[in-house]
């Protein structure tokens, strides 16, 4: 038996670039931070050092810089173009491009103080607020991943750390108590998240989408998602979490499945007694570790039993081993 | 000579609470991170571990805890609740009180979608979204800070973090040219900074103001803040700070001082030549480190001359020395 | 086609658990980040929001707390006793459990100064040193995963954040040239990591070792990877990665793979032309970000081919889906 | 009454500079983050983007890296130079420079491994372990600061985050009881605190020390702060602070004053009765937030009652004003 080089990839990381659209007075920025790793026939500078067939991360990274010159279109469509120019090289039979996308929204001058409107994020409709002066909006970052291998390109979309709380309409109760439990049943807490949430496109909106339908379909997605948290009341995080990919997959044919990782933020509500004081759900002690964490699939299945996978064989679509933190 | 306690201080930091105010179906949320901190005689602990005069940050925490029952107001009303009660104590004669306050959204759902509406950040309409699921706003946290000293109570307001980017509208140049001077001079540049203010309330202001007044004027500064930034043509990250800050004072009599912290977060243009193409002012690099860093105070002065300090010495006011990075 | 929950987990994650040995007054501690994912038939908690079955992760924090008082032994024993009480349960079928393990040293105090020692990681002689009062060592960690499906419980073992650095003894050329190469070609530059590295245990070793031999281990692979690091005159890092790997291999038969993911930590040669000064590689930037990223699995094969996937259907082993940045 | 600039200072902050020396095969490395701010007559840039007199940042970071082709000494020395070079600028009054510096350990390998030696930090012996390949050693920083005004030249010296833990050997009990006080009188619990401290050098020694020196003072003061916290038997954080800091004024005449920030970091006894368990001192929850936060300062007094400030009037020393989470 002897000692071999198993999968394996490599790039550039977290390549910092600022778009600005500036054909007219009135500005448009896209912020990203893209990942570019490729996947192929690297045995060479592994075993030897013979990097004959490396494309160097550097020129990754200019190519990245190279192609925005153009314009950088939704993240999706410029990871694309992305991920067909370095599979077209021969030793490149696949890879992983990723963005994170920064929100920034213009500021509100004169006239417009009081109507905030999207920059970049989002369709939305860019009206009012300075030409070229924006404010950085939410910590929520949209993101996007194109995943190539021997079966082509797969297109996914997601965000991370939209963080959301609400005050009730939320319980948890039911679960069995064993020697170890000692969490009491309630009836009225709060439930607060930071959803990470990754969808995978099917071919058939993939092949044809441009930046608009990208930015559209997120939109869409982002507005599922925080409403269908907002109007269900909650017996689990399980049960929401689940409701919310539901709710994603019934709205959008063309979605094939989705998947969300959600911590339980816990809020505690602090025990005022001993100051002689009540405490009906007003006063919460904010909580950093530990924490809950469900995550879950939501899929698409022909027969209503068990989940249909994206890939040929039945198994797993292989886009989702590439993405940490999820099942 | 011998070795003696000089300053000291010590307390609970960054307690996290979080208020909901459900007197009606229409909740409302506050959601603060608080720091106090005691100042007195405390030689005894600390020379020879004899507590009898230490409160412990244990009853801090539990008393701002209890404190919350009764409502938390803005910021500022929270914090002198909290110091007018520990400055009682006949061992404490001053303290700090800090907080971070963290900016909620009502979630948009069904009709609502689309008109976002501030939660608990500013005095808004808070018209529209739901009754009490709520989303993260901007990173940006609004601050407060009370100063007690055997002067009295001083209060201080403040925004953290609040990331602004003009895409056009910013030069640099005119500045020396030594020998380890390479910076081209440019007239076209992406001013991009995280602008933290500190701004001083006179005392007829802090004197009389309830928490309507404070969150009215919070959101009065930030927004005098932004739209200095984005309507002045820049010509040194200097000058727009001290732009802002002089907008701050000129709008409102009231405020006796402002201090400003502001990164030059670089946006590099990035050199596109080698690929045979031009930049015109769209791609750039995002660095990272170093930065640029401007720092100023803005105070009124009598003869236009030298700054007139807060203090009763001619001094700098005490309530400046306890806040990190500002000069 | 209907809608259903997928693939799924849930759980507590980040407890953070410190124990004291201290049945001497020679006292050690186990300093840990445990985090634990239960799977199994969870679809009523999902579906409408039947709790019957959760085991509440408030209980599974409880029971990590049950056990220590036990004592924690090693990691992967901790682990393996949390994975195997789980999976008892009826609803469970499989789960993950991950702890972060901070090391620890004794203070040097008297006659022991300038002796450091271990306190808590690896195996060491444990010798000089204080009895009861410690300094954290290095940021790296060690960490542990007990991976657990139907065919039983899987270790993996493995080190985060182990930064290293040579100044000299690497190169990068012979690297394609392409329109979007403008990297040059070096025979002498600074190359530095922080390494990531996870490696699976074969069911001989997992099956028998005790906490020593674990310890024992974990202490033996980190000297392998290091001492690989800086004796390996590297021409890329993807040789020197994939040399790490193969000496932990070729140490332990009854290792069967591991992983490594590795950032390449750019230092650039200041260009001191500009001030008159040469700079024969002495002076470098550290840059943040963009990075490098490398990432391989250091497999075995039958016949020096292609390698052998740790599972039954040839297929990778499915506790590597759970980890995250990995290929 | 006009509205005028106070107080300013800008620079180039975060400038990450590593330095080898390669004089001989056994390369010494010196792993850098410098903050260069000025201070002086710079209100034309302010009031009009006049910028004359702006020494750029860019310029400020040149200088920086030009200088270290001369070798960097000890960080005091390496801003020393700076200060200088900065100060002898007419529009230049003052400024303040600041430099974190990483620790990093050689790597072990053959004989030596089991013997890890200091290769940057502190004086040590410097042998065993590989001439030109490094580990990082504790995420510990050693800070220094050169504060520049009218009367000079002062050199403060630190450490940031030396994160130190005593299993027993502490209690706190004694203090007051009010109504919101619930916290228990415990007689053994766990001390534990990431030290951060600043002390101020007579000019006695700032004047004549060498980089050597420099070093040889920093392991110094270090070990008196380690070895204190470790023997001291700890009735409050309070008492442990105090005996630190007068320790280290004890050992050296020329060092005039000391400030610490320590946090006290929470391990709370878990409780084990509901699983039938009990627990002594042995598992414990580590808490993050909130968080206890002791600061002072130990000076020298001519006659042991008030403490004698470091200014000639009588107030505090003019650096302490920029340090900031300082008393």
């Amino acid at each position: 038996m002897s000692i071999v080089l198993g999968p394996n990839q490599y790039g550039k990381a977290e390549v910092r670039l600022l778009r600005v659209d500036r054909d007219t007075a009135r500005h448009r920025i896209t912020d990203l931070n893209v990942t570019s790793q490729l996947r192929g026939d690297f045995r060479a500078t592994h075993e030897s050092g013979d990097n004959t067939g490396v494309i160097a991360t550097d020129t990754q990274k200019n190519t990245m810089y190279a192609f925005a010159r153009d314009g950088v279109g939704s993240p999706e469509t410029f990871l694309l173009r992305l991920a067909r120019h370095f599979v077209a090289e021969p030793q490149v039979t696949g890879g992983r491009w990723l963005a994170e996308q920064y929100g920034w929204e213009r500021i509100a001058t004169g006239a417009s103080v009081g109507a905030p409107s999207s920059a970049s994020v989002g369709p939305g409709t860019d009206a009012g607020g300075h030409d070229h002066a924006f404010v950085r909006g939410a910590a929520e970052r949209r993101t996007a991943l194109v995943h190539a291998d021997d079966s082509g390109l797969t297109v996914l979309a997601g965000l991370r750390d939209v963080t959301v709380l609400k005050s009730t309409g939320s319980e948890f109760s039911g679960f069995p108590r064993d020697r170890y439990t000692t969490l009491p049943e309630v009836d009225d807490r709060i439930l607060a998240t930071d959803v990470t949430a990754w969808w995978r496109y099917a071919p058939s909106f993939a092949g044809t989408a441009g930046p608009a339908e990208y930015d559209a379909r997120f939109a869409a997605v982002r507005s599922i998602l925080l409403e269908t948290f907002a109007e269900l009341h909650s017996l689990a995080l399980q049960q929401t979490v689940f409701a919310m990919g539901k709710a994603v997959l019934e709205a959008f044919d063309d979605i094939a499945e989705i998947r969300l990782s959600c911590p339980n933020n816990h809020h505690f509500l602090v025990d005022l007694e001993p100051f002689g004081l009540d405490n009906p759900g007003e006063v919460f002690f904010a909580a950093d570790r530990p924490y809950g964490l469900i995550e879950a699939a939501v899929q698409r299945s022909a027969d209503g039993g068990s989940a249909e996978s994206g890939s040929a064989d039945g198994g797993e679509h292989p886009a989702w081993s590439t993405i940490g933190g999820f099942v």
